[in-house]
C-alpha cells in the first residue's frame, strides 16, 4: 500500500462514518507532510492534523462538507489559518466551494479518489486552488466511487 | 433609499464590525423575501434571517467569510439547509468558495456592492450559483469599496 493509499483509506473510513449517519459518503483527512510541515508541527513523520466527513444533513448546513470540516479542524490543531506543507486527501473530487477553501488555506497538495464531472472544481473552477498546489487524482477511485453509488442506490429503494 | 440599499446598509454595518476587529471588512445579511419565503417563515414583510462578517483572523479559519457565517446562521434560523426565496446581500463580490456555498444553498437572489476582479466568482467560477439565481451588483458600491481601501491602507502604515 502506498502512502497515498494509506491516507485515502483513512479518508474512506471517514466516508463510511458519513454513510452510517445517512450523509452523502465523502470523507477527508489532512496530513502535515514530514519535512515540509507548518512551524507548529515538528515531527519526523507525516501527521494527520484534521479529519472530517460530510455533515450537511445533521447540521442543516450546506457548508458542512467533509473538506470544510477537515480544514477547520486542521487550522484549529495548528492555531493558524494557512496549511502550506499539508496534503488534503478526499474521497471525491472537491466542489467549487471546497476547492475555494483549499485555495484560501494554501494547501500544497490535493489527492482525491473519484472524479465528479457534474459538480467538481476541475470543470467549473479550475483556478480555485493555490497556483503552487499539486494534484493527484484516482487514488482508490473504485472504492470511493462504489461507496457513493451504494449510497444513492439505497436512497432510491 | 431603495430596499436593496436598506439591506446593503445593514451589510455595511456588519462590515464595519469586521473592520473594528481588525478583519477584512466584508459584511453580509440574508433576507427571506415577503411573499416568497421558505415555509418556516410566514411574515408579510421581508425578514433578516442571518447576518455575519468576516472572522478569518479571529477564528484562524479561512472558511469564516461573511457569507459563510450568514448562510450558517440563516439555515440555523430556518432549521433547513436550503434558502430558496432568500436574497443574500454582501458588500463585496463573493469569492469562489462563497459563491459555491450560495449555489448549494439555492439562494434565489444575490446582491453585492463592490466588484472583486482578483478573487470574485464572476471571473473564476461563473457557474457557481444556482441556475435560477438572479444577480444585482453595484449597490452602494462606493461605500463598500471605500471601506476596503481604508482597511488595506491602514494595514500598510
Amino acid at each position: 500500500m502506498t502512502t497515498d493509499e494509506k491516507y485515502m483509506t483513512m479518508a474512506l473510513h471517514e466516508a463510511h462514518l458519513a454513510y452510517e449517519q445517512g450523509e452523502i459518503p465523502v470523507g477527508c483527512v489532512i496530513v502535515a507532510d514530514a519535512g515540509n510541515q507548518p512551524s507548529a508541527i515538528s515531527s519526523q513523520q507525516s501527521v494527520v492534523i484534521g479529519r472530517g466527513h460530510n455533515l450537511t444533513q445533521m447540521l442543516h448546513d450546506v457548508t458542512a462538507h467533509a473538506e470544510m470540516q477537515a480544514i477547520t479542524a486542521a487550522t484549529e490543531t495548528l492555531g493558524g489559518k494557512y496549511l502550506q506543507g499539508c496534503t488534503l486527501y478526499v474521497t471525491v473530487e472537491p466542489c467549487i466551494m471546497c476547492a475555494g477553501a483549499i485555495g484560501w488555506a494554501q494547501i500544497s497538495r490535493l489527492v482525491y479518489g473519484a472524479s465528479d464531472p457534474k459538480r467538481g472544481y476541475a470543470t467549473f473552477a479550475p483556478q480555485a486552488l493555490h497556483p503552487k498546489c499539486t494534484v493527484t487524482s484516482g487514488v482508490l477511485a473504485d472504492e470511493c466511487q462504489q461507496l457513493m453509488q451504494e449510497f444513492f442506490l439505497s436512497k432510491r429503494k
